[in-house]
Parts: C-alpha cells; structure tokens; sequence
C-alpha cells in the first residue's frame, strides 16, 4: 500500500479487514452466499436463520457443521455450512422473493414489505416494558467502539452490540458487512438460548435500515439504536412492531423515531 | 421525531431517506428483490445486470418498463420493473450460485469468487493507460458531497460519483443501499452508451468491498476511490482486475492498495 499526503508518499504494510464468501445451507440445500469476515459463523447462520423466520428458537436447530471438502490448496475453507433443521421445523423457501410476498401482483410496495414481516414475527417487542435511560443510551457508541477489536487496525469494519438496558455489553461483533454484524450477534444470544431477547439495546455503528429493525423485531429486541439516520420505512417498521427506534446516536444526543415511551431522561 | 440532548428534549419533523422494494424481473421471471431510495430505477436495474455480467452495454436491452398493477391504494406502485433482453443475450442464472461458483464441491473460497469475476469480465481496466493526480483525486469528497441533494436534508444516503481523470463530476447518485448508488451510477452510463468507462474515476461514500471493485471492474472501470477501508479481497480482486484502488481518500491523504502506477502526484 502506497501512502500519499501532503506530497510524500510512503510504501508501508497495511492491516486490512478479512472478507471472504460465506456459503449458507439448509439440509443440504444452498439457500444464500454471503461475503463477510471469517469467523463467528455459526453465530452468524444462526442469527440470519433467525432474521429470516425460519428458527425461533434454539431447539429449532440439530446441527451446524462445516462442509467436508477443500478449496484449491487442499485444505477445507471452512466456507461452507450446513444447518439440519430439527424435525419439527419447515424448510425455508430459497425463491427470490421469499422476503417480501408471492408476486403474483404488481403491488411491490413499503406496505407488501411490512406485512411480510407481521406475517413472520413469532415475538411481540411492543408489549416489552422495559426503560433505558439517555445516559446509558448515550454511552453506547464508546462502548461498542472499545470493544472493536479488528475495527481499530483496519478501521474497516460494521460493529454491532447488544446491551443490557442499564449499559452492559453482553457480546459485540464485528463485519465487513452490517447485516452479517448484527446476525452474529443475534445468533450468538440465540445459541445462548436468550432468544426473546427481552429488556435488550441492539446498538449498530451505521444507519438504521428495514431489514435491521427487522431483524430486531424477529428476536425480540426491544430499543434498536445507530449512529447514523434511519430509513423512512424503517421507521414505519418499527412503530408497526413496537421496537423503539432511536438514530443519529453520538456525544450526548440522539433522535428517537419511534417508541420514544421507553426512553426515559 | 424527539431529540434528547443535553437534558432537553424536543419533538420536531424530520426528513427522512425512502426506501421502498424494488423487484427486478427479466423477460417476466423476477430475478431479485432490493431495498433502495426510488429514483433512477432504470439506471439502477442496467447497473446491476451490469454488474453481474448479464449485459454488456446499451444494445442488449431491448426494453425496461415498470410492470402494470396496482399496490393497495390502487395506484402504480412504481415498484417491479421488468428487462427485456435483446434477441442475442441469453438469460440471467437465478440461482443462488450465480455470482460464484458451481456449487457441486465445498471449496467455495476467495479465490472461487476472484476467478468468477474473471470469467464475466468483459472489459480489461488492466489495459486503461489512464494517470489521475492526486490534487483531482483529494478534490472528489468535497465535489461528492456538493452534488448530494437528498444527504443534506437526511444525513442517511451513500453516494456514487464517477468523474473524468481530470476531476469532472459526469454523474452522481444517492442511495439508502451503497451498492445501488454505484448501479444507479454505472447504469446512467450504460444508457448514455459509454460503457466501457475508460478513463474514469469512480467514487464511493463508504467501505470497498469486494462487490463494488466486482462493479467497477465489470463496467470497465480503471480507477475505484473510497472514503473508507477497503476489504482484503477487495484488494485482491483489484490486483487481479488491474482496478486501481484508492482507500481512505479523506482530506489531503489517501492510501492507494493496487494499481499505484496510475496517481501522479
């Protein structure tokens, strides 16, 4: 890597983030390929799985195990891996439009989008009761911030936290990809059988968009807070799902966009 | 919207980034579904066919049009758009595989993904001649951020600008998603009929992964700058594509990670 400031330029080694494709299977079958930073990737398939409806809980699960196999230097690349599904649990429909609605309409729309998500969500977050003050909001971002360990050689990486509602950090992870940080994360409390994720704050260091306050309102996860702005139908999203939605979190101020009735000052 | 700072809060309106579902179909058949800001869904739909290998420039798109029907308000939701190819382009693969690899052994793997792009790849940046200064280079940012309407009043967009290697701004466009904005961009230029785009700078607002350097690469692209950290296979790719990659472009400073033979300075 060449540097080049102020008319000098310097040839230096540079840490860079580690992406790699991540091959996601169901019984066998490929359902998606994801490029992210190796590691953590049971957590990851786990809290994909979970985003998307398919599992809700731990015992939905039988096994995760790395494909046999190997790339062109001989060894396995650990690139590749299966979920067994247990038996009680439907396989997941792999069709493109698997997010959203059966297209057999024209009627693509921000409300087709959040319908899909009501018909999915197995965990109600707007009956969750909990508080979480400004203070312990507005300590968030340098919390997640020390805890990124990759973020700081390489300043590459998507973090995102998940907090207790007096402040505690119970896991953060990190991606080159923002979806693949938060699935790591909800994985993670999903192997730890803490899935609904009640009485929780999903911190992330990027914007606020559907398919974040989507993923939080599928585990359960109350207050979903980010650095930067949200979309308009994330938004709507989340007041339709009760998550509190709070953005533009940095120094000691933030905007909330819905669900202000949790944040107490 | 409440703000809390500093103890006092308030409710005011806030203008919020849209995004709403765009299906992209192709001769009927829906290949994809994306979250994205609407606007510019024609430039954006022959970007990412684009990108992906399945057109190479204006005349192997016969027709674009948004499908007839209605949302649940009984308008046009504006929503599906449909591609038909020109009689000679064989059909896009929707599979889930289709951006890397047969999926017949488990050796899906870094290098898997680089020699897919090799076999898309239509246009070789690696013979582009082009040199670009570095004053043009840490102009960008500023010429970037002037020419982002909807970021002023939102602070939620990722930007795209491709530029002439003398620092002329030909197009830029904004998006919730950072992988539509570089569509929307390259796919303008699709339908103005200067694929492949020797020559060019292309700007990014956030990370290089692997994908947009994939972008570039494909839309004959010499020279990719980014606010922000590239991926380790981003730089890998770039190597291999002959992209010039320019990380970190922030005030007076960048770092270069591939292609340094192309900056003056």
């Amino acid at each position: 890597m060449v540097t080049f400031s102020r008319r000098t330029h310097r040839t230096r080694i540079d840490a860079l983030a580690a992406e790699e494709p991540l091959e996601l299977r169901v019984g066998g079958s490929a359902l998606t390929v994801t490029m992210r930073t190796p590691g953590h990737d049971v957590e990851l398939a786990h809290g994909f799985l979970l985003g998307e409806g398919v599992i809700g809980g731990l015992a939905d699960v039988s096994v995760a195990r790395f494909c046999e196999g190997t790339g062109p230097d001989g060894l396995n690349t650990y690139n590749v891996l299966d979920v067994t599904l247990a038996d009680h649990v439907p396989p997941p429909d792999a069709s493109v439009e698997r997010n959203f609605y059966t297209t057999s309409s024209c009627g693509v729309c921000g409300k087709a989008a959040l319908d899909a998500v009501k018909l999915k969500t197995r965990y109600s977050p707007a009956d969750d009761a909990v508080r979480v003050d400004v203070d312990v909001l507005t300590g968030m971002p340098d919390a997640l911030r020390a805890k990124q360990k990759v973020f700081a050689s390489t300043g590459g990486l998507h973090a995102a936290g998940l907090f207790t509602a007096s402040g505690e950090a119970l896991v953060v992870r990190e991606d080159v990809g923002r979806h693949n940080a938060v699935d790591k994360v909800l994985g993670w409390a999903l192997l730890q059988d803490r899935v609904p994720l009640a009485g929780t704050v999903l911190m992330v260091s990027g914007r606020a968009s559907f398919e974040l306050v989507q993923k939080a309102a599928m585990a359960g996860v109350p207050v979903l807070a980010a650095v930067s702005a949200p979309s308009s139908l994330a938004v709507e999203l989340a007041e339709e799902q009760g998550v509190t939605l709070v953005g533009f979190l940095r120094g000691d101020s933030m905007n909330v966009y819905a669900g202000v009735e949790r944040i107490t000052a």
